[in-house]
């Protein structure tokens, strides 16, 4: 994601005078255990789809985690875009020749002008390509990583997490759903905004959220108790971005991540565990928010800082009981053509 | 200061493809007690001169906190720029029918151009105008605070603090000049640099200059020892617009202050010194940097962070030993027409 409808000619993301608001319409058509007659759907079918997405955007590392937690590496590849690119979105860069070498294009538009020659919105990650027809089949980013959990259970690996449990989806539903549009769109709300009054409310709105979020984590060792869920994924992808790149270029600097003390663990703790940290591109990250929001950031230098070391440090969250993968198992280390290009993990 | 020589038509700081160079050429008359047959120099006159500060300005505010700690309110008066100026440079905007009312102009370009019909460089504070022609006599910010010093020593407040000590003249020159290239200098050299690799370089100049000083003062309580000096003021001056302003606008990320234990207990010390954090108004530095450089933030919006609460905490340094005004007294309170609009301090 990251991409707004209106970015022609490139780099313009905020609105002068304008509060900032989400183009929210996506491409809504699912990939399903089965499909009911004149359901928008097709059926999961491994090797058939490949999921685009570019280690940089937060919206797509949950994505990229999930597939890594549960173990879908085999029944959906994967194509990372690099980090940073014109108007016409994300593009192959990364890859020999600047080629997905399975769909065989530059550019993601590309797949989606497969869909619809005249599709008229932002060209966002993550995105799940048909290899069948190069044309993308959906770009719903909330609903991907929640079907990745639902409907392609027969594909995930011995010992995969349960990330989405029944028991707990009711208020999972509206734990999300907060931190959806008070954190993960939050930042962006800040950082987009075209005037100081709507600036201000954001900032109010994210610390709040946060302030909320520090409190709940303080007497619990993730959000919904003692194992991982996806709602925890979609707070850490924000949380790893917040000082490398919210703090400082979308101006939510009442604190760093780093002094907000149980997030901060909190953080770690998920960093450092297998399916997290060891898809975070701190480099990727920066190089995108720094170099793409040219309205932003004119200049376009990417900070060096801030100092990382702290990632790896203790975090002392076990004190707190539970087991990341309750009754599960860590997913195996990332496969080496998988790998972040500048993970700060060394395993 | 912070107004380079080609900044029409206002709001362009930093040159893009080019590291970032101040211009050091300054109206260098000198106001002495005694002047030498030819010298550049006019007699300390009680009354007579006025100097013109912006407290947003680091280099001005050198001048505020010297003009305090040494008692020279009734020998040298003094007028107060707003934080925010188009291309023009300063301006009274914050007074009375925006003029001053001593000076009676609305921009303090006019004392230059009264000075110099010509005037070819920047309008910078701090300067000090003659009130009896309207001129400015120096914005040579480096010697004002010396002469503040050594030259206006009939003058100074009882107990007013030797802040150039001749005894340690030689190693404080050093100091203060390795604090000006790689500190007070060196955060803009970051901030403006028009290139990747001139940001880099500056990055890790600063950070190489703010570990000596974070080792420096880990010993000893004050740069020069157990009493404040010309030192400290400026390196104050740059410390405490650190994370409210070049954290973020200037990229200066590695850490922060408050994530540099003995700087940061340092820059509180100073800040509860009378005469320091009196002189400090966080809301008009922030408002100067985020408004003035546009071409660094062109939306113009001003950060709400960071939370300033950790000024007024305990910073633990008596333990170090030492006196801040050695044998002499700290200041009065700030009188009721000088005190800063947004002062954090309630005294």
């Amino acid at each position: 994601m990251t991409e707004p409808a209106d970015a022609t000619p490139g780099g313009v993301y905020s609105s002068k005078g304008k509060a900032y608001t989400r183009d929210t319409r996506y491409l809504t058509t699912r990939i399903m255990r089965s499909v009911a007659p004149g359901e928008d759907a097709v059926l999961v079918e491994p090797g058939r789809f490949r999921l685009i997405a570019a280690r940089a955007c937060p919206w797509a590392n949950r994505a990229i985690i999930d597939r890594r937690l549960l173990g879908l590496e085999d029944a959906l590849s994967i194509g990372f875009p690099g980090p940073t690119h014109d108007a016409d979105s994300w593009t192959f860069d990364l890859d020999p020749g600047g080629v997905d070498p399975v769909l065989g294009i530059h550019k993601l538009k590309d797949a989606y002008l497969r869909r619809d020659p005249d599709y008229p919105r932002g060209i966002t990650v993550p995105a799940i390509v048909d290899t069948t027809t190069g044309a993308v089949v959906t770009n719903d980013f909330a609903q991907i990583t929640l079907d990745m959990s639902t409907q392609w259970v027969e594909y995930h690996r011995p010992g995969a997490p349960d990330l989405y449990p029944l028991a707990q989806r009711e208020e999972m539903d509206q734990v999300m759903r907060y931190i959806y549009t008070e954190i993960n769109n939050g930042v962006y709300r800040a950082g987009f905004a075209g005037t100081q009054e709507a600036y201000n409310a954001a900032y109010d709105r994210l610390f709040t959220a946060l302030d909320w979020a520090e409190e709940r984590l303080s007497g619990r060792r993730f959000l919904m108790g003692g194992a991982i869920t996806e709602a925890d994924v979609r707070l850490f992808t924000t949380l790893v971005r917040f000082d490398a790149v919210y703090h400082g270029h979308f101006k939510t600097n009442r604190t760093k991540l780093t002094e907000m003390p149980a997030l901060w663990a909190y953080a770690r703790d998920l960093f450092q565990t297998p399916g997290f940290g060891d898809t975070v591109d701190f480099e990727q990250i920066k190089q995108h928010y720094y170099i793409v929001h040219r309205d932003l950031n004119p200049l376009q230098i990417v900070p060096q800082g801030p100092d990382l070391s702290g990632w790896l440090s203790e975090h002392g969250r076990d004190a707190l009981g539970g087991a990341p993968f309750g009754a599960g198992t860590p997913p195996e280390p990332v496969r080496p053509e998988e790998r972040a290009p500048h993970s700060i993990l060394t395993c």
